[in-house]
Order: C-alpha cells, then structure tokens, then sequence
C-alpha cells in the first residue's frame, strides 16, 4: 500500500471532484439530461457516464482483479473517441439513446465510485497508477465544463428559455484596455513544475518572439457592439474566407446566445435571458469572429507563445480567449502507448488553440500552460477576444 | 345543453381515448419520452402535448369563453403541421426539447381534460361541435398508433434493446393463402353510414375494376425470407428505380428490426429481441419491399379499390397493407375551410396508401375505407403485403 | 429479307429522326454540349451517344453477327438506366466527362446508322425486330424533346444568357377559356389502334367518371401572374406540404426561367431574354405550382383519365399538362423481359402524370393516350396546366 | 515612359509566361477545357480567361484610360475569390458555364495581351505599377500549376483515361534516404532579396528551433507500399481524427489515381495508365496520409521553419511536400489594401503549409521561401512526403 497520506488526499480529491459533476446537474430536470441539440454538444448523462467508464476502464480494470464491470454494454456507450477500447457510438447518436436512464448511471457512478474508494484503500494502488488516476480526475474536470457549456447550449436552445440557477453569476466586468510590452528575444514555453498537465503541454522549449503589445483585458459587450453597428457582419473585408462562408451560410450577425429583441439585444445566460451589459466581457464567438473583430479594430489576436509569456502580467480567466494559433504538437511532443496516446494528439489539424479559462472552469483546473482547443467556428464555449498590437 | 345522454357519452369516450394515451406510456422512462431518433419519429412527449393541444386550439380557446390557455408558448411547441396557427417548430427540432418537462405536460393534459370535461358539461357543447370534438379524438387515436411505433423505434435503436412490455403480444400467425375471384365490374368506394370518418374517405363513387383476386392472407416471414435467401435485395429488376437507389444507399438487406445475430434472424419487438417466428405476419417494410417482394412472385400490389371491395371476405388488421395507389384525393374532395382543412388534403402527393390496421390500431378505429398513407420508403410502421394475381 | 418496301420505308424514317437529332444540335457550339448544371439535365453529347448505344445495344450487337461493336468502353458511358447491360455513369457524373468528344460521338453515330441501314437491307431484317426498330426511334424522338428541354436549360443558366436559334417559335397564344361538360359514366382508355405506343400505354380499360367540366384552353401566363400578384407563392393555404417545403427551400417566387428584371418579368427563350408575353400559355411550372395554382382558383387538375377522355373536344400540344394522377400501371400491365422491361415500369411511383405535348415533341410523336411523367417538382419541361372545375 | 530596357524585359516575360498557358492547354481537346468533376478543380477555360481577368482588372482598368473592356459581363464569369471586385460566380458553378466559348476566351486573351503590350510600350507604364505587374505574372503561374493539375483530374476521373502528352515525364527517382543533422538554435525564416515573392513570405524574422534530422529524399512509392501492405489505412493509431473520418468516409485505400487492376497497382499520369514505378518519388497524397505515412514509420513531418532551413542541403522541387506547419501569418504580416490584399491573408486558417514545388511548377516560379497552402484532405496536386526524426 502505498503512504496512507497521499492515499487520503487522492481520495478525498476524487471524491470532491466527482461530486462537483453531481452538484452541476443537481439543478437538471430528468429530461435535460437525455438531449443532444447539435454533434458537438453532448447530453449531460453521457458526460456523467463517460467520466465514469474512464475510471472503470483505465484504472479498475486493469489495476484490481476484484472488481466485476458494472455493465459490459456500457463500453459501447460511453467510450468517446478511444478507438482503441472498442466500437464507438457515433457522437451524433448520442442524443438518441435514452437508456441507460439517468438513474442508471447515477448507480453506475456510486458503484464505481465506491470500488474506487476500496482500491485507492487497498495494497493495489500504488505509485505508477497516480498519473493515470490524476488524468482521469482532470478529464472529469473537463468535462465538468463541458456539462455547463452544453447545459447551456441546451436550456439556451429550448424557446422557453429555462432558467439553469438563480445564483450562478455568468460574467465579470472588464475595464479600460492597457498595452503590455514585451521586447524581441527569446523566451521559454511549456509546462514545468511537479503538478499535473496534459501531454500537449510538455517539451518545454525556447520560442524566439518579435516585439509585440497586448491588452491587459478581454473585450467587453460595448467594443463588440461597435464592431457589429460598423457593419462588421456584412463587411468581408474582415474575415477569413472561410469565415465568411460561415457568417453567409448561418446568417450569422452576433454572438451565439444574443436575441434582438424589440430594439433590445438580449443575451440567454444560465440566469436565462438578460439585456447584454455593456461593460461585460464579450464572450460566445467563434475564431472567425474574433480574427474579424481584431481586424476591424487593426489590430491581431495573440500567437499562444506571446500569450503565455504575457499572461504572469495581466488577469486572466474570464474567457477562453482565442489565439492565433493553430493546434499542433510542441517540439518532442510524443503520443503515450495505448488509449491513452489517443488523449491529444489526434486532434492536432484543423483547431486552433484557446489560452486562460472561463468562469465553467472548474477550480484548480486552470493553468497559464494550458492549451484548450476548438474548430475555428465553434461558439459554445465561454470564448473572447484579447487584443494585440 | 346538449341532450345529457349524448354529452355523458362524449365525456366517457373522452375520457375513455385520452387515459388510453397515457396507458401506451405508461412502462416508459422519463428520459424514453424525450428522443427523437430520426425526422419521422416524435417523441412521445411530443404526441402527449400536440394531441392536448388540439383540443386546447379547436375546441375550447374557439368554443369556451372561460377557459385560460395553459402556457401560451405551448402553441408554438405543440403545433404540428397547422401552419394557420402559427409558427412552428420544424419536425426535426422536436427532439432537442428537453422543456416542457413531462410532469409539465401530464399537469397540462390534466388541465385540458378537466376544462374539456367543464366544457361538455355545460350549456355551451352542442351539436355543432360534436364533428370537431369526434375529429379530436379520432386524432388521439391516430397519435396512440404512432405513440407505438415511435416507442418501438426509440427502444428498437438503443443498442441495450429495452423491453417495452412484456405482455405485449406483437403479432399474429398466418395461414396458407387461399386466393379470392373478384370479377370485372362496377364498384362502389368510399365511406358511407353515419359514424366517424375521415374528409379523405367521404364522397362515395363508383370505380370500374378489372378481375382480380386477392390473398386471403399477408405475407408471412417465412415467404418473405425465401425472397431474401433467393437474393431478393440484390436484384435489380424487382425493384423501383427509387427503391432500388433506396436499397444501395441504406444498404438494405432485411426488413426494418431485423438483425442476423450468430447466423439467425432476430427481430426486435416490444417484447426485446426474439428470433423471427416464419409463421408470423411479415412487418416493418416499406413500399419498396413490398412491391419488389410482389414483383419476384410475379403477382402483385392490390389498388386500394380492389382492397376495399375484397375486404368484407378476408381477414385483415394484422398489419397495415401497402397497397399499389398513390394517395390522392377522392372525386369531389374538398379540403375544410380553416385549419382543420389542412389535415388530410395537403398530403396528397409523393405518398402511397395503406389500407387495414395494426395491433398498434387502438380498438375502435379501424374501418375497411381507412385511408392511411405513408411515403414509400418508411418501415416504422407495423406495415405488410397482401398479394393480387 | 423482309418486304421491300417495309423495310425501304423504315429507313427512310430511321434516316429522318436520326437526322433530326443532329438539326437539333447545330446551332451549339460545342461547349454547349458537355455540361450538365443539374442532375435531371444531361449533356447533349450523352443524348446523341446514349440513342446511338441503344440501336447498337438491343438491336445491332444481337441480331447482325457482322456488327463489330464501335468501342466496347462506350456501353459504360451512353448506358442510362438500363442496370441489365452492365454498369452505369451515374447520372450524376455525366457532366465530368470530356470524352468521347463530340467529334468522336458523331463517329459513332454515323458508323451505326451505316451499319442499322446495312443490316436493314439485309435478309436479317425481319418482321420480329420491326417492334424495337419502333421502340428505338420512338425512344430518340423521346431525346429529342429532352435535348431542347436540356439545352434550353444549359443556355438559360448562363448569365449571357445565349441565344439558341433565332427562328424558333417558342409559344402560342392562348384564348379566353371555355368550360366543356362531361357526363358521369363508363369511358375507355388506353391505347389501341395499330401504331406505336409504349407498355405504358397499353391494356385498354374501362373506368368510371363522375361529372366534369375542363377548360378548352391551357392558363395563359396573364393568369398565372395574378395569381403571383395575389401572393400565391405566399400562402401555404394553396400548396401542398412538400410543394410548400419545396418553396421555401428554394425560395421559388415564380416559373423557371422568369426572372424580375427593373420591375418588369422577363422570360428566357431559345431566342434569347424576352418580356413575359401575358397572351400566351404558361410554361416552365412544377406539379406544385400547378395544383396550388388550381387551389387558388377554386378549381383542380384534371385527371389523367378525365384529359384523355375529354382532350378530342378541345387543342392539345401547347403545354405537357400536369395532371392530378400519380404514375401507375394500368390494369394488367406487364413488364417485358430483358432490359427493354425497364423502359417504363420502374418509374413507377413518385411521379405525376403529364398529358398533352409541347413545342418541344418531335412531329408525328404525340398521343392522347402518350403517358408523360416527372417528379412534382420538377419546371424544366415545357409543362402547363388545364383547369378542371 | 520607364526605362527602355526594363519595358522590354517585361514585354518579353510577358509573351512567354502567357504563351506558356496556352502552350499548356494545346494537347486538350474543347471538351476537356469545360468540364469541373469537383469544387476544388477548376475547368482549364476558367484558368485562361481568369488569369486574363486579373490583368484586365488591376492593371489595364485602373491606368490605361484608353483600354476598353472586352465584354463587361466577364467580370462575373472570371472573377475568382476577388469580393471586393463584384459578385462572383460560386466556384461550384464553373463547370456548368458552356460559353463564352474557348474560342472567345482565346479572343480576349489575345485583345488583353496586345493592349497589354501596347501599354507596357507606353509612357503611361511606370515603376509603380511594375509590382502588379510582377504580381500577375506570378499569379499565371500559379494558374498554369493549377491547370496541370486540375487536367489531370479531368481526365484521371474519366474511364477512358486519356493521354495528356506523350512526352510528358510526370516523376522522377528517389534513391535511398540520409538523414541530414541540424542543431538547435535562432534560425532566420523568410524572403529576402530583390525578386518578386508572395506577400506571405515576406518579414525575413528569427525562429528558434530545437535539433532535428530531416532526410534528403522525398518517400518513394516502395516506402509508401509498405505501409499500405502494413494495414496504414486500417489502423486508426495512426491517422488523426479528422484524417480517420475522411479515410472511412471516402472509403480511402491509396494516395489518388492508383488503381488496383488485376493484383498490380496501376497508376494515372498525363501519359495514361502506367503500372506504379517503386522508385519514384510517391505523389498525391493528403495531409491525413502525409501524417499517418510518418506516424508509422515512428517519425514526423517537418515544420515549415526546419523545412526551409534545412533546404539549401536537399534538393528539393519533385513533390510539394506537406509539412507540420498550419498555414498562419508570419510576425508583422499585413494585408494590402484593395482587392489584391485578399490575395492570400485570408485563407489564413484550416489549411496546412506545403513547401517545395513540383513537375507542374513552372519554371523559375519556385523559391525555397515560397509557401504553398492547401486543406489537410486534398490529394489532386503533385504531394509528397519528407520525414523529420
């Protein structure tokens, strides 16, 4: 066994962290749980259930012969996109099953939670299956933003508008830009240190950067307001062309949530629907958006590197903030064998990279290092803009 | 008031009709009632709200002064295809509604039959109501077929196969077929007598018909699988142009439920999955199927006119028949002013008819001038084949 | 060797109709004979190698033992829906392939005439062939009105907007409608007579009409146009759900080839842009536009019955008339062996029945019995409407 | 009037590089230059007229008063991605545009090139204008590529298989890999010099990079061969998520035009039909295949910054070579204004960075600086694959 301490302290962080997944559904009707309004959004009971199978199949399974597989034909549900496991349900089909119902998987997270418990408590658990363990408790910390971007996006599409919860406070102000400077030269990238991170973080390297400027804060409502009376939804001039294909094919004409509604714009938010405060950081673009925002204003989107070596000088947080760019793989950066090497690394074309966090974060679950990720036009997450020069 | 004898009756089929809807739902999981897993498929919730909302719409917000509608979101929730009474939401978006919930829709069909029976009571129901109120509920009856077939789809596409019921007893056997002479002459078609009809069976005419005859009996698995095993899916010359591309691009091989496990033919039912009984009535094809299934015997469809005059000498409800007529309206039809016009006429294009009735047919509603119609290539329903030579 | 002057008299008209096909093509400019801008028009060349291929196909490679085939990649290219030949371009594809080139297709057709007439001088020549020589030549006549309809949609999707021939009569003038009776009763349809006529025309039978009245007259554009005026494309009361679909989808606003120019419609002939004529018959409609049309007027289609019983009392050939009949066998309808069985029995259903003939069909090709046949949504025939009240 | 001597120079340029494209297209036969199989292959008439265009708009309009336009409806028609220019045609309705004909294209060609000249003669032709001038020559060139490559499509995708060109020598030979050391270090990326370049090659700046080895060969067809008989395309561990999709979605089994024709892989150059030569450098193959060829080898691609470093030391110009690098600006890109600023910023997103040039690459049009960009799925130009370890 290994040192009763470190035991403890992992399972009280399981134990924390799975409960936070049940606190964020906690304010759900049984019928919230089962939807799946569009591919890249999933129902909240698959996000419960695919958490789950990742501890039963990466960790149980292997690592403690005494544990039995709550149901064999969950594999074939709540596997995502680890192709090496199994047969995968095709993400489009998610919304279509309602079994296992939300009382079943509710069983199914005791039962493996407690078998959990019972192996982190015995002789079994040791050193080597603490990555594993601390992959699986950020993965559900993933997904735990996931649950409340997709929650959203659910409540947010239905024409009642149901409110999520009273007290959740989507949003911070933001204040008055400043320019940070930094100067030419060569700086250091990557994850260090003893604490957790995802393989796309690692190979800390040198990065050589030309001069640039960037703004303390993330745009507010009001500057995106004047983009969008500029006419910056009919102007190409500003977008990238397949963006503009984007803004034409959907009609688009501003961020995903906003209804104008009687002269008003509105925006749903977890409280349900709100006139959009000004002062706000804007949030809910898409990549195109935000290249085409920075355009019109002159300016540019940060590379990753320039935003991770700014960001020790300014407050960061409120938004995933969209750079400029593309998703791919660091120097040295290697796929771990197995399943597992699936994490990442299979998603290194076609997305560009998000830097900071989003008031979904969960706690302890945000670095200055981490690389989040999304197709250039995806608008559900909690996504802004900070500006460079 | 109407004769108190003709309300009393009025309330207990309408009480009789609207408990039995929620009877067929009763075995359900909340999260069973949500999925929609393809266009023609609502969810039950879905047919719960819209059949409720009939009534609400034709009956009491037009013929009741006191009664309140329940939520006036609801019309544009529940509204089907009645495009005069507003906006609705496209077929395909019915799935995505995790709201109203389904205790909000139970509390709502509680709030409309009490109001409806409120309303039968008193001194305002009269006969001039009665074909609406009789039209009311031979829609609930239409909805309890489909609330069947619907379930069967959504449990029949989960890869856990759910049970629905286990007393259900899906279908019937059928014997070896004895052919009936009809011969050339003029008929009569159409609906006549003083019961509840739809507006597509009325104006009763003669048809002049060539000699024919008829099975007596549908088609049975057994028949069916010498029409698979002789190659009946790859050959070309039995099929439509249509069908034939239908084929290919479903890579169709069997009828809708049927999966080759271990070498054997299953068949999912409401029962779960069971192996395909050969003296069982063939179900769950499409027009397509049938007429190829038809062709290979060197027989044919019957028109739904041969169907009609032969019935009164066959045993039928088994299942629903496709018969070789495209539906189209009846000499002298006319569509209804207003809204409960576009109920049948505006489907009289790009669809076949079906005649007979099913084990999902609630009792009571099935007529041998039942005009049911569906687009060739569905399976969902619990549709078979009768043979003409 | 069969008769003289049988045979004489065959080659003539073989001579004749092959001839008129290459007229048809003479004003194009070679370009115009290669593209296919939508998947219901094909490409000049493929008509003029797809007619060739059938003489070579059912008649030469068969019967002549002489016949050397031109080049044995060609029945992969010109075969069209006849899946016992082998496999087929889906239609689809013919508008990528540059070669053969037309030079090449005129090649072929001028060494399979050469060899029909050979071989229709020769002793092998018989009475037994007579009927496919027939089917061959009514089947190109059949090309020649889909050349013009396809050309007319190649050179009317151009934005130049080119001009076909300048001498060519696209419409006719239109009179003010009178209403002919018809009597309830027994009538007879169907082919008979001693000419030629295809399956689907044949097994002459009785049916039985009720009353009717049908104009003597096709609707004149002026008609049609009040019909726009008064909002018809706006109003789904008038169509049915998938013409309102089909509508909307596309946003349809008027007949093809009508377009809106500083405030007045034009309309695009085979002689270039021209000013709507309101005089004269309406062309380039839907099944759907043509039945919502009759809609708005209070009125109807004919059916195909009604058409041919009433059409030796009234001027027929304007306009393919849409008729409210889906396309379906006639009693005792027979599909012939072989490949020739796929003529026209495989289209049957999905369709609607058009009576009548247009500018566009070849002389001496026309019917009151010929059974024409599209998809409802389909404008790009000279297609029309006959009201019936 | 400029400098005698420069005018000349950039008359005979001129000539040449704007004979080389029609040169290009003297094997072609009319039909071939009209027909477009997909939206990324363009037909050859559109590439003549549109490189015509862009001379006619950006040079003659703007600074010839006495130019007149050849047909102002061409704009329409040649206008390519140029939004500031006017409504283009969707790149998806090129091959449905029978006219203008080749033979009025080649008229305006020859109308363009003599006012051309006749300008360049002029005094009004000056050392401002000298870079658009220099920006359209290189822009035929890129057309006169992309005309090889899209002819080979043409006829590729045709099932006769046409030969191009007898003489054409599509491929060269690879010999056996070194791998060629690079230690880690600042590098300087980008153009330099006094020659034309790209706008997105442009701010020669600093990188840093870490040790890599980089092979001095392209991957032969043999090295690809193994792979494909090691199962590469059934082995997801390999592919990226995006590139398994495509793999499974387009049924994908080898790089583009092989054939497997009786057990031998046969390949299709602008010779015809050709068995696939071991030895050659391996060509048109994806990003997705680039990638997973590296994966299995254990290895990667190059990025664009070690590509371009390491180049002087290989030699390179038989295959465009995909690299690791998404297409992004480099530090301090900038659009410049007016339409010809579209000309490549906005395609900064979703597609990867392509370094080298190839057999269709015209003379003196390649640079080791010069960064070609396509999406990760498209296998219809001359791609190959170095591999970095």
């Amino acid at each position: 066994m290994e040192n009763n301490t470190v035991a403890t302290s992992f399972i009280q962080r399981f134990k924390d962290i799975r409960n936070h997944s049940v606190e964020i559904c906690s304010p759900l009707e049984i019928e919230d749980y089962v939807v799946q309004p569009v591919v890249d959004v999933s129902p909240p009971k698959w996000h419960l259930g695919h958490t789950t199978w990742f501890f039963e199949t990466f960790i149980l399974v292997p690592n403690y012969p005494s544990y039995t597989i709550f149901d064999p034909q969950y594999n074939f549900v709540f596997n995502s996109y680890y192709e090496t496991i199994g047969a995968r349900v095709i993400r489009t089909d998610r919304g279509n099953l309602s079994r296992p119902s939300v009382a079943d998987i509710y069983r199914y997270r005791k039962y493996v939670d407690e078998m959990m418990i019972e192996f982190m408590n015995s002789s079994l658990f040791n050193a080597e299956i603490e990555p594993l363990l601390e992959l699986g408790l950020n993965h559900e910390q993933q997904h735990q933003e996931l649950l409340l971007t997709d929650i959203k996006f659910i409540l947010g599409h239905n024409p009642l508008f149901p409110v999520y919860k009273k007290e959740n406070k989507e949003s911070e102000t933001v204040e008055a830009p400043k320019f940070l400077h930094f100067s030419e030269g060569i700086y250091e990238i990557g994850f260090q240190g003893s604490g957790f991170c995802f393989d796309n973080e690692l190979g800390r390297h040198k990065v050589y950067l030309n001069d640039f400027e960037i703004s303390d804060q993330v745009v507010s409502n009001r500057e995106y307001l004047e983009f969008m009376e500029a006419g910056g939804y009919e102007d190409f001039r500003h977008w990238h062309a397949d963006g503009w294909n984007w803004v034409n094919l959907h009609q688009k004409k501003s961020p995903l949530y906003w209804h104008l509604i009687d002269g008003k714009w509105m925006y749903f938010t977890l409280n349900g629907l709100q006139q959009v405060d000004p002062d706000q950081a804007l949030s809910h673009i898409s990549f195109y958006e935000a290249s085409a925002y920075a355009s019109w204003k002159g300016m540019r989107l940060p590379t990753e590197q320039e935003w991770e070596v700014a960001s020790p000088h300014f407050k960061w947080g409120q938004r995933w903030e969209w750079t400029n760019s593309a998703y791919l793989p660091y120097p040295g950066f290697k796929k771990e064998p197995g399943a597992v090497g699936e994490y990442n690394g299979k998603f290194m074309v076609n997305q560009m990279v998000l830097r900071g966090a989003s008031e979904a974060t969960p706690k302890g679950h945000s670095r200055n290092t981490y690389r989040n990720f999304f197709q250039a036009e995806l608008q559900w997450q909690f996504s802004g803009i900070r500006l460079v020069k």
